[in-house]
This record gives C-alpha cells, sequence and structure tokens, in this order.
C-alpha cells in the first residue's frame, strides 16, 4: 500500500478550544494515524499571540499572525475556526471557502444566525463545513441527528445544553441556594463567566437548539423567531415546589412536533424526576432526542471545555480528510443550507401542561378569583397547593405561594390568565409561570 | 440535477426485525429520501414465510423463497441480513460478500465469533459490511464509537445491553422480588423469552461487548476468552445490601484499560446510585464511554424490538447507498477485520473494588478466620456490615450475612480468598463475590 499523502490543516484561533485542538493534533498523532489512514498535518496556527503555546506544548514555528498564509497555501485543504464571535469568524470562514478550503467550526453563535448563507457558500464552492463541536461539546449530537438516527422522522428534541446553567440549578436544587449564590459560586468555581448574560440568558442553548432544529426537523428556523428565557428569574420557592412535586427544573432548549407545527423554545421548565434528563446535574448536557423508530435516545458528556469539545473538532477534519463528511454533504437533505426557511411563525401556539405560582394575599376569596380568570381562559386546574399559612403579624399583609398545575393547554390562553391574575388586588409579585415538559409519547408498535 | 438512479435491496428474513425494516423502508420511503437523496428500492423480501406481510402491510409480490434470485440480480447492492443464528446466517453474508453486495446485519452472535473472517472476506471483495444494530438497537453506539469519538484513546466501556436482564435487575430492585418471581414477569410482559437462557446467563451482552471492543479499542478479542457471568445467581440479600450500601446491581459488560491491558467481561456489578448508568432503568439500554478527551458520555435508548434495531438497518443501508459507509471502510483504521488479534490472554488480572457476602454462623471467631484469610490474600477490608442478628431459635444454627467491602485488589486474589472462605465451617451457602465499578477515572485538564 503506498503511503498516504498528508492532508495539511490550518488552525485559526488559539484560545481554550484551540490550544486543546492544537495539542490533540500534534501530541496524539500517532494514535490519530492509527485510527484514520489519512494522516493530518497542522501546518499553521493562525494566532496573535502565543500564550498558549508554552501550556499545551506547542512547536512556536508553526504560529502565524495572518491568515493569508494559510489560505494562499494550496495544500491546505481544511481551515479550522475556532477565534468565535460573530465578524471575524464569519469573515475567517468565508475567506477560506472562498479559497476553495473545507472548514470546521464551533461557532454556535454564528451558525445559528449565518449558518444557511455560509452552507450554501460552501456548497457552491464545492466544499464541506464540519460543526459537530457546535452543539454539545464532546457529545457527538450532531452526528446522530444528521447519520445514527437518519431513518427516523425526529418528534422532539430536549435539550440540557448549557453547563453553567445547569450547575446553578443544580446547585440552587441540592443546597436550596438562590440564584445569586448559586451564581457567585459558579463563578468561583470557574463554571461561569464574570458577564454571565449569555450563558444565563438561554442564549446560547438558543443557538444550538436551532442548529439541531434544522438538522432534525429539515427546517430552519430563523434565529429571531425563537422565544428564549433564561433561569435569572427562577426563584428557591419554584425549586423547592418543583421538588414537593416530584419535579426538577432545568434550562430546556425544546423543539418539538406539535400540531402547530415545529415549535422552537428556550426555557426553565418543570421535568419529570423520572425522566432521564432529570439525572444530568452539575455541569453535564444532555441531548433527548425521539423518533418515530427508535423512541427515545439520549446522549450525555461534557458539552464544554477545550479537550471535548477539541474531540468533536477533530472527528470533524478526519472526516473531511477520509471523504467522509463531503459524502454526507452530497447526498444527505437534512443539512444546514439545504433546508427550507420557515416563512410563518414557527413558534406559534404550544400546548404543554404549566406550573403557576401565585404570590397572594390570605383573604377570602383570593383563590376563586383565581380559578375564575383559569376558566374564562378555557383553562383546566389539575390540583392546587397550598402551604399551611404562618399566623398573620398583627395586621400585616401576608402573602402566600399558592401553587396551582393546569391541565394541558395552549401557551397564549396561560399568558394571557397569567397577566390578569397578576392584576388582582390579592396578587403580590408577579406569578411564575412555567412550562412542565412530559415524556413526548413514544410510538406505538403500530407507528 | 439529474434523478439519482434508486439503490436496489434485498432483505432476507421476514421475522421481528426484518419485517420492521422492510416497513420502513417502504411506508416511509418519502421520509427516507427527503433525508438521503438516493432513493432506496426493497426490490426482494427473501422469506420462506409471509405471516408477518400482512401486519406490516408489506408487498406479498417482493417475497422470494430463495436467495438465489437478489443475489443473481446484478443490480442489488446491498443484502441485509436478519435471519439470526450463526451457520445460515454466515451463509447468507459469505455468499452475498461473493456476488459483490455490500452486507448489513445485526447479528452480534455471528459478528463476536466469525467477525473478522466475514470482514476480511468483505474487504477483500471491495465491499462493505453495516453492522450498527448489532450492539444496542436504537443506540447509534457503533457510530459514536468508529466516528464520533475517533479522536479519543477509548479507556473504558461500562454497558448496559440487555433489555431483559435490566428489567429483571430493576423489578428485583423496585419491587424486593427474587431473581425467579421477577423473571416469570418479564416472561409474562413478553421482556424475556421463554427460554432466557441467551439473555440471562450474559452472553447476548457479551457478544455485544466483543463487537465495541474492537470498535473502541483496536484489538480483537478471541471470544471465548471473555469471562462471562450471567444474573441467575443474584440474590434478593445482594440487591438490599446494594441498596442499603448506596448501590445498584447492574448487569454490566465491560471492557477496560488496566495495568495488565484490555480487560473484558461481562457480569453483574455493583454501580454508585450516582453514576448515571444507575439510571437505566426497566428494558432501557445504555452505554458509558470514557476517551481520553471527551472523558464520560454516555449513550441511552431502547436496545432491542423491531421498530428501534430497524432504524440502526436503515441507517446502515443509506450510509452504503450514499457511499459514506464504504469511505470508513476504506479510511478508518479501528474496524472489524482491521484489528490484530489479542493473543494472549487479554483478561488476565483485573483491578477492582469488592463486594462480599458471606453467610456466617454466628460463632465467636468467625469474623477472625475471614479477615485473616483476607489478610493472608494482602487484601485490605474498606468495612464490614452485618444486620442485628435474629434470635437463635433454641439451638437451631443460624447463619447471618456479613458483607465485606474490599479496598482496590487484583480479581484472583479475592477469588481464591473467597474459597478458602467457602471451606470455613462456620460458613454457609457460597459466598457472593460482586465486582464495584467506580466512576473510571476522567482526564485531567494535563491528559
Amino acid at each position: 500500500m503506498n503511503t498516504p499523502k498528508s492532508v495539511p490543516v490550518a488552525l485559526v484561533g488559539c484560545g481554550v478550544v484551540g490550544s486543546a485542538t492544537a495539542r490533540l493534533l500534534t501530541r496524539d498523532r500517532a494514535l490519530l494515524e492509527a485510527k484514520c489512514r489519512v494522516p493530518l498535518e497542522l501546518r499553521y496556527i493562525v494566532s496573535k499571540t502565543y500564550k498558549r503555546a508554552k501550556e499545551f506544548e506547542l512547536d512556536t514555528s508553526l504560529f502565524e499572525p495572518e491568515l493569508d498564509k494559510a489560505l494562499s497555501d494550496p495544500e491546505v485543504q481544511i481551515v479550522i475556526e475556532l477565534i468565535g464571535g460573530i465578524d471575524d469568524a464569519r469573515e475567517v470562514i468565508e475567506r477560506a471557502i472562498d479559497a476553495g478550503k473545507h472548514v470546521v467550526t464551533a461557532n454556535k453563535a454564528l451558525l445559528a444566525l449565518h449558518g444557511t448563507a455560509l452552507f450554501d457558500r460552501a456548497r457552491n464552492a464545492g466544499v464541506s463545513i464540519g460543526f459537530e463541536a457546535s452543539c454539545a461539546g464532546g457529545i457527538p449530537i450532531v452526528r446522530a441527528l444528521y447519520d445514527g438516527l437518519i431513518a427516523n422522522r425526529i418528534d422532539a428534541i430536549y435539550a440540557i445544553v448549557n453547563g453553567t446553567c445547569n450547575y446553578i440549578l443544580t446547585q440552587m436544587t441540592s443546597k436550596g441556594e438562590s440564584y445569586e449564590q448559586a451564581l457567585k459560586e459558579a463563578q468561583a468555581d470557574g463554571l461561569a463567566e464574570a458577564d454571565p448574560t449569555l450563558d444565563v440568558s438561554g442564549m446560547d442553548s438558543a443557538h444550538k437548539i436551532a442548529i439541531m432544529t434544522s438538522l432534525a426537523f429539515g427546517e430552519a428556523i430563523p434565529f429571531d423567531l425563537i422565544p428564549v428565557e433564561g433561569i435569572e428569574g427562577i426563584k428557591r420557592d419554584d425549586v423547592r415546589f418543583a421538588a414537593k412535586l416530584g419535579y426538577l427544573i432545568k434550562l430546556l432548549a425544546i423543539a418539538e412536533r406539535q400540531r402547530s407545527g415545529i415549535t422552537v423554545r428556550v426555557r426553565p421548565a418543570f421535568i419529570s424526576r423520572n425522566h432521564p434528563l432529570a439525572w444530568v446535574s452539575g455541569p453535564f448536557n444532555a441531548v433527548s432526542v425521539y423518533g418515530h423508530v427508535t423512541g427515545h435516545t439520549m446522549y450525555y458528556g461534557r458539552g464544554a471545555g477545550g479537550s471535548p469539545t477539541a474531540s468533536a473538532v477533530v472527528a470533524d477534519i478526519i472526516s473531511i480528510a477520509s471523504g467522509v463528511l463531503p459524502r454526507v454533504f452530497d447526498e444527505f437533505g437534512y443539512m444546514l443550507g439545504e433546508n427550507s426557511v420557515v416563512a410563518d411563525n414557527p413558534v406559534a401556539d404550544t400546548l404543554h401542561r404549566y406550573y403557576l405560582r401565585v404570590m397572594v394575599r390570605d383573604s377570602p376569596g383570593a383563590l376563586a378569583s383565581m380559578t375564575s380568570i383559569l376558566e374564562h381562559y378555557g383553562i383546566s386546574i389539575a390540583s392546587v397547593l397550598q402551604d399551611e399559612v404562618a399566623d398573620s403579624n398583627g395586621g400585616e399583609e401576608v402573602y402566600v405561594p399558592v401553587v396551582i398545575i393546569l391541565h394541558t393547554t395552549g401557551e397564549r390562553a396561560v399568558l394571557e390568565a397569567a397577566s390578569e391574575i397578576n392584576s388582582l388586588p390579592t396578587t403580590g409579585e408577579r406569578c411564575s409561570v412555567i412550562t412542565i415538559v412530559d415524556e413526548y409519547p413514544e410510538p406505538t408498535a403500530e407507528d
């Protein structure tokens, strides 16, 4: 057998993921060559700083301050974009595509916002884009959706894809901490950024579910249409009631087939203690996928961090170098840049059960006013839970939490009813409305 | 774009998986063509009986009693072997390969025993073999091992890959049933065969871990060398003590890198309640994989049944038809038929913690004799648990369970010590020796 010619690659960006990728490509070269016969050659690390070179034992002669040299090297076949952000990253990828290079990226925000255009551009240039690392770090969920589960009509995805949020919610649940306390701890443990907004707002999860939705349902959802709610508003009371009722609160990225079409959202939700997603604690991620023939499958692992993400990046590099991903690009239909964009609102109304916590002044008739509002909206009540009331401190107004579990109902009705309940004179702080995500009905033998 | 030519396939066997596969290929043809541009055509169903044709709404004109017609049809590109068993299935696959057809199979027993020879034959004939369905039904674990996790040195696999055993153990744990009661229930619920030997003996799990080991470690383990222990000997007492100590008993298929090399075994084991595998209940399967860069990832879903297995079979058909799997066959190094067979005993000694339950006659010095035997073998004791003893019924000999948890130690020493303990005059029934599987140490940032 002839020795196969090596495939030179250029890495752009040498931060947390970039340096872990560079190390994997160099230190573990023998392992990678045993696993794939096409040898990879890391030829350039495009980075203005060398600061991680020593820590990761990288050969500083590979470093190049500018992209041009890598792009003009005709032997370089793959450009790996790991600088993150939107504009600069987009420029790197566009220039690489225009130079006829395949691309590998971990950039979820960029793909969620501009994926369709980038994939169109790549197809026109006859190159492919690997993006396994964009969705859940070391968990090969992108491949599961485009390849492993290809024989399925996907009906639902429920995903825990932000480790920071999951860590904070796990701390709130296990230690009874407030959101603020748990966030502070996460920051101290290096599990939350100094500015945690992208994570705790749900935006990072939204980027990932946008990409997964496109792969799973073959429909591209305009990113701006996805309703996103973070964990900042979760109160200790809600965590406590969730536990009391047999649930946990998780930040879920949800895409599901409902009567009205595909609905996509990110929000804190109640999930039953018996659902496998409820077991996912700390910084771990997991994605539950419901297919019409497999039923429920779940993928669990580390959704972030240098090494796990590098694992996904290098899997894509190998897939391109060996000609596997280019075939997928040519032949598979549910792929970014291939799907029609959903024209009308894909997130119209959605049917779920709901948890409602209302702070109610302990006065006669308060519960009756709430239930009559719900009745007016045609919402039926599954159960009501009210803690025993502490003695009123001599005339002071005491608000007590009343928890109402609603039967399956349209979200619009729930939000309108909640808004009316908020304006009742007996209602204290704005009430909590939290979706209850039930097990998606699995196919029967007849499906 | 030209309309691509369809790929005719022949299905051999129309039992539970075969009929589900045939239905998926015909009823869901439009879906499959949307997901992969190469249209598939189910041209033959080779089966001597039509009995499932009506139930699955299959076109009876596709049925052929003999294989010859399909093999001599030059347009047929893929033969799907779903008859199971060893000899006949092997003949089908060999004839298909010799006729230049690619093969898809769900036959774990055949691949575990003769996989290397069949894969060699396929490579020599320039065709590929898809076998996603052989390991865990609807869970795409074969792809995770050869593709998604390709950048990893795999360090360990702990797998629950037999739904019958997991269901029985779940019933024993949650309802306190004996093995015999739980087996009877599983049979009544259609979750265990009338002759459950293949499942409860651990043999089915052994077939699957043999295949996964080859993919993960790049070393083919001669099947006969794998020590296999089933769940038939699990006693209610052991289930109860496991719970008391914070563990569950699961039938685990284990392949791990130990000091002595790759060790592979199937056995009931204690696993911590906090390990994700402990959450896998009822007939579900899950495979935990530890990679040197991803750390721990886990894959969960239905490991058996017609539709979930058909999902995997059709994914392989598509992969072959689209040219993806043939590229994997050409380029990837860790694949059945590619790996060197491990020459010496791959399952030499193995290091774990152990649970020992000894039925001891309540007499002075009984515990001392046991501990001195353990000491003699250099085994140190982590803890001892002895239930309060019921009053002796006037002179009758009373045996009480004494549970000893051993620190990490070589298995050979444990088994020899247990054998000596069994011969003590104070020991009642043969003592239970159960491996405690701890979390495989995840790589640190430096790895």
